[in-house]
């Protein structure tokens, strides 16, 4: 292996682009400066068309979960009902967070690796009308599955003025979303991931309907409150200091994703997952989801003749590439290739190569460059 | 294509191990103070090895070029004469340098893509006693030759006492150079090859006997001037102030030579040789040398039946990939990829499946994969 060569292609932390590294280096400045706004109200409106919303994006300093428990916090009064939607480890996220604060919760379960179906949740919904919050996973990064959000958030809002709440960590910034649009109320990201940010902020963008339940809610909550990031972010400030290197990053980031065309950010996504599992197939290596159900972030594959985390340690051990296994029941028996935020077509021909080689090297003797074939061959088809 | 990524293939200048990126960052410190004699002191030792010399290796900041011109002006007598042999553009350099100093120079020329013939040099050197020095190229960069200089030594050391000059600017840390045992008497090297490093220095080790040569010498120099590197490097120092950032990187660089282990450093540039001749070979497009020829460090294509250029431009602009084109007379004939110092298997592969498919996209339809898997086959067998 070469000394200093980490090939990461988890799905997050995401690589880090060399001028976002760069931007990031830059020495501090005061967090109630001039500069600090300046900083702010640049990245304020390029974050809206990731969302897909003209509200303004609250950042928070802190990871996923903290947006994610503040989405619970400042929407779900005592005594309200949630609907938990779990498709794999990160709605069960939401559920532990519930379960946390002693919020009655139904929870919605779905086979790891399947999509949840649009019309059971109408149906469910149409069974409990108390329910007052629908929780979901866009992507759902332990099984890389994408839920069918848009369609959700048409069937909730069909037949209840319940609120929708949606994490989407794994994939914002790499799928298209439009939050005003479909209608989520709460939508939640982290910077680890599509972002091509190291971990440290969360986002959420709120709906003027979400507004309205959190500005009568009295469940107590400080750091999380987004009132107050609400209320500074119309002056470009933020409550309490921001992570301002991160900050830094984020603009540059964003004048990336503006550079590149986010249309074209998104077709880069969904080429690299037919890629991925155009490879696998022609592997023959079984996948974990349906083409349907697959999220352009993130591809699971379930191999049923090798043990993936033997493949994983020969992929770190000898060429430096980290893959992810598998979490929860499914540890052991899948891996997972991140291919999102600062990862080209090309960077994913390079680990579906390694691959093939790391497979002969665990007894699995696929044929050499088939999977990589398949793979170019989708690339050649779909544009760069 | 993915802004922010570059994927450098070209032989040099190579890409920065972050670790040695990192290293550069460094505040500056004072370049007579003690920190800087401890980072020369630390150096010192570390490059011996990559010389395959006991001698001190004489550090200027400069481009390959500088040492090349001090190789001649601190070693050639007005009146001597030199035998320069030239099997490309760098060969040629040389004789430029010379022929600048009015320096009376032999010159033999090899077909742009052969290798030099040791027996035609010991032949030449019996018939032509007046010779003072003869000077070669180790790795042919234009042409991505390999010029057998344990030979070349062997025979110019056999019936005369010239001076052997050698040229090791984009092999240098990458094949294995023992200029002590074959018996180069002046080894110059810059640091943007396979040392892993941005350009700005150049190196030199001179042996026992070139110094004779150089103490007697009379012809005026002061930058260029090995004497007065060869007395500070005695004291930890330099005599002119030294490229204090690149010393930072060459510190690190250097032990990430010694991490990997410089036998695993030369075998895996063999690695990478061998791949990318199997996979122009498994594509049915012309190699420019003979494998005998060819350099661990750069290889050379000469396609029939496609424009290098047009294929070149593809990979810039699609993908952020660079190769190198042909230099003077063998511009737009052929295209170079450099797989030295900071490059690994993973990343030829990457550069090779990327290939196959820019090589459609420029209408030559090769069969995709076919080139990845031949590499592929060679890495596995020969170890990683």
């Amino acid at each position: 292996m070469l000394p200093d060569q980490t090939i990461l292609r988890i799905p997050g932390p995401t690589p880090i682009p060399p001028s976002v590294q760069q931007a990031m280096s830059q020495p501090m400045i005061g967090h109630r400066n001039q500069e600090t706004k300046d900083l702010l109200q640049t990245i304020k409106p390029n974050l809206k068309p990731v969302f897909g919303t003209e509200q303004d994006v609250l950042i928070l300093a802190g990871s996923g979960t903290a947006g994610l428990e503040a989405a619970v916090v400042n929407t779900v009064q005592p005594g309200d009902e949630v609907l938990i939607i779990v498709t794999g480890a990160f709605g069960d996220r939401f559920a532990q967070i519930c379960s946390e604060y002693q919020i009655t919760s139904h929870r919605y379960d779905v086979a790891w690796g399947e999509a949840v179906s649009p019309e059971a949740i109408k149906a469910y919904l149409a069974k409990h009308p108390e329910i007052k919050a629908v929780f979901a996973t866009y992507c759902e990064t332990s099984t890389g599955v994408l839920n069918p959000i848009p369609e959700l958030a048409k069937v909730i809002h069909q037949q209840t003025d319940v609120l929708f709440i949606v994490d989407g960590v794994s994939c914002v910034g790499g799928v298209q979303t439009k939050m005003d649009t479909w209608g989520i109320d709460i939508l939640v990201t982290g910077s680890q991931k599509a972002m091509m940010l190291p971990p440290g902020l969360t986002f959420a963008a709120v709906s003027e309907r979400a507004w309205h339940v959190i500005n009568k809610n009295e469940r107590p909550s400080f750091y999380l409150d987004f009132k107050r990031y609400h209320d500074q972010s119309a002056n470009n400030s933020t409550p309490f200091t921001p992570a301002l290197s991160l900050l830094f990053g984020l603009k540059q980031a964003l004048a990336m994703m503006e550079e590149e065309g986010l249309d074209h950010v998104y077709k880069r996504h969904q080429t690299m997952k037919d890629m991925a599992r155009a490879a696998f197939r022609a592997l023959n290596i079984p996948l974990l989801t349906t083409d349907e159900a697959a999220s352009p972030t993130v591809t699971a594959v379930k191999p049923d003749d090798f043990d993936p985390e033997a493949l994983r340690k020969v992929l770190k051990d000898d060429f430096g590439l980290s893959i992810a296994g598998g979490q929860k029941h499914l540890k052991g028996n899948i891996f997972r290739i991140g291919h999102m935020g600062y990862c080209s077509p090309a960077d994913l021909l390079q680990t579906i190569t390694i691959i093939e080689i790391a497979l002969h090297k665990v007894g699995k003797m696929v044929e050499l460059g088939k999977g990589t074939k398949a793979a170019q061959e989708t690339l050649l088809k779909g544009g760069n």
